[in-house]
């Protein structure tokens, strides 16, 4: 097998493995799955974990003021780290496997890579970025967007839950958590930056391959409609009186969904929260609101469709009143140059069957690449299912993942500056 | 004026509207309505106030296993009390008048016929239904079903909201409020009853009447829909891979509206409680439950078009699997004989223009009519506008209707055994 000079050290499947089941259990959920919001108690459990486990291995741990946590190998030199990592936060009823093992990889690579004795010039970390999900805080943004700058941290800081708990206190209980942990700046620099992830979708299984070399990530935008009619009474009011929210807002969706029809399949349209009020058996609602997650790695495509919602909507809600608000806009962002280049090296020497293939979900990576080379791996998942209870994955596709990471961060100390 | 030989007593359109008032402000909304779930802390002060009320005038007060308070004023034999009265709790976002203006008109009806001193044979009684909005505790029903024996009081005691706690226990909490009232048995007998209400829609004022006779209540069909689909990440899952069960609740709710438009506009349908789990922007929504309430006064044409909500469903549903449970169903109720001819009698005596009209909404007095001669007089309402925080009558209307409901029972004392 060709090797290009760089050292090697093999991932431990078994302990790997558990380590994934033993994460699993903090936040399960009846059904075999995950409900792991950010920064809650079994979040915090879990940062709390892999924080000592990088004590106990003298590596040093830092957490930024977004509640960002690195744990670093020392390297032989001063230069910036070359990181890997994801996120420990889940959807609601997520799974076992998103996020979390973009985090135990990089736990793995550096337990490897120090087991095996091997120095490396640049230091090396793994990284939990924050509330990649963010499904607890309100407004919400992920923490490695925080991290590089693209979010205002300030305003992200002053987001609050449900409760009234701002994400400020929130990383205030992490800290208190792990006091021992040192402090990093937002935005410090890094050499590079790889994300092991599930691929979230079907191709990789389907097609038999291990690996996944991402190539960008997709573009998306978000958007909020609220529809407004009147409450009524509905025993009693006639339908020719009735202004019924939730009429008018199936018509829209009904519309949108034939705007958004792609016979190629290539296209993304979600109606994923759908609110009606008051949401009483006996009562005419009175207001919808609902969100549309559409993306396409298309940014035209994307730019040209997503227009077409406030228009659409408004001339489909015949009776009530329409606010169409865009809450997220992002064009599709390559990975190109050193970190997918050596994620391929890696998996070509390792012998695994890998593809190049953009990411239809969007990730952490997408944001630290706008301050360092960074890439992704992906590696395949049970019929693509994700965000979902469901969400399955072998021990031997999980641990060739975290075998490219070790790979790749070693071929990246070597070729990096 | 005609008069049958009956006594009257006027009632007093200023303390009425006074009171209604008073009570408006017991869960008062921001937006000028109210809401007063049933037996709530606001409901509870509803109770107390006009409980007390009742003991200062020397009256009688007593309540019942599921929380049906009676307000009594003596009359000269043991007969069985004639009745009026109607509900004090509201939707979460109803009105000032739904439900408690009856409950109002019975008290200013006793409150007159005391004042004048006018001595009747048989009892008069003011009652406080329980629970017939059915907005708080789940399994529901109206307190004048459990009264009556249509709905069986040990399910309904155990019933519980979202907090857990029962209606027995709710019960209790009202007893505790009130605990020098006495005990009423279930189901007791009544000579007669006579509730007020507002029309809850738009025919009276219209037709600029002061007064609709009730003739029947329309039957209704209320049917729970629940549509299971598969969670899926809402950027990487192809539109052929997913079982989106909101699409297919769309699609349901699309097919449903067509099957049910009536271009007479009689029937109703509506679609009031629609929840979509789990919820979140990024997730293919894996759930849907929602409720469909139909209502005609055509018994034949309920029975044939609500037979077809299950098939419909199930053709539409083409990728989730669907369930469809009724979970009630009541034919069309007539009112006939001594209440609606004294109610008659009333308005005309009184100069007021009436007119016949069924009830699209059901009513406590749907039930009260399966153990006594029952009735009912409806009020016109601003714009047909109920279960609506803009809900509104004008103190002229209120009056006239608790003027009816006075004379009412006093020639109901007259004419009933």
């Amino acid at each position: 097998m060709a090797n290009d000079g760089h050292q090697r050290a093999d991932v431990d499947s078994d302990r790997l493995w558990r380590r994934h089941m033993e994460m699993a259990e903090l936040g399960a959920t009846q059904r075999g799955g995950v409900n792991r919001a950010a920064l809650t108690p079994a979040d915090i459990e879990v940062h709390s974990r892999l924080a000592t486990w990088a004590r106990d291995r003298g590596f040093t741990v830092e957490i930024d003021a977004y509640g960002n946590q690195f744990m670093r190998r020392p390297g032989s030199t001063d230069a910036p780290a070359i990181a890997s990592g994801s996120h420990s936060d889940t959807q609601p009823t997520g799974g076992r496997f998103d996020g979390i093992s973009g985090v135990l990889s990089a736990v793995e690579a550096l337990e490897v890579i120090d087991d095996a004795g091997i120095v490396t010039s640049h230091p090396l970390e793994a990284v939990i970025w924050n509330n990649e999900e963010g499904t607890r805080f309100s407004p919400t943004n992920l923490g490695s967007a925080v991290y590089v700058g693209t979010a205002p941290a300030d305003i992200m800081l002053a987001a609050t839950d449900r409760d009234g708990v701002t994400m400020q206190s929130a990383v205030q209980t992490l800290r208190e958590a792990i006091p021992w942990a040192g402090s990093r700046e937002l935005g410090a620099s890094m050499a590079a930056f790889v994300e092991s992830h599930i691929e979230q979708g079907p191709e990789l299984e389907a097609e038999g391959l291990d690996i996944g070399v991402v190539t960008a990530i997709q573009g998306t935008r978000k958007f909020e409609i609220e529809v407004i009619g009147d409450e009524a009474h509905a025993g009693t009011t006639p339908e020719r009186m009735r202004r019924d929210a939730f009429v008018d807002a199936v018509r829209m969706v009904t519309a949108l969904r034939e705007l958004f029809h792609d016979p190629d399949d290539i296209m993304r349209f979600t109606v994923g929260r759908f609110e009606v009020s008051p949401g009483a058996l006996a009562v005419v609602p009175g207001r919808v609101f609902f969100t549309v997650d559409i993306r396409h790695p298309d940014d035209a495509t994307l730019a040209r469709l997503g227009d077409r919602i406030e228009p659409v909507c408004g001339q489909t809600g015949s009776r009530c009143d329409v606010r169409v608000t865009e809450t997220r806009r992002a064009d599709s962002a390559p990975f190109e140059g050193a970190v997918p280049d050596a994620i391929e090296t890696a998996a070509r020497e390792r012998g695994y069957s890998y593809k190049h293939m953009p990411s239809g979900a969007g990730h952490d990576a997408r944001y630290v690449s706008e301050i360092c080379p960074s890439g992704m791996v992906f590696v395949p998942c049970e019929q693509g299912l994700s965000h979902n209870e469901r969400e399955n994955a072998t021990p031997e596709d999980i641990a060739r993942g975290a075998q490219v990471v070790a790979d790749t961060l070693l071929i990246l100390d070597e070729r990096q500056p």
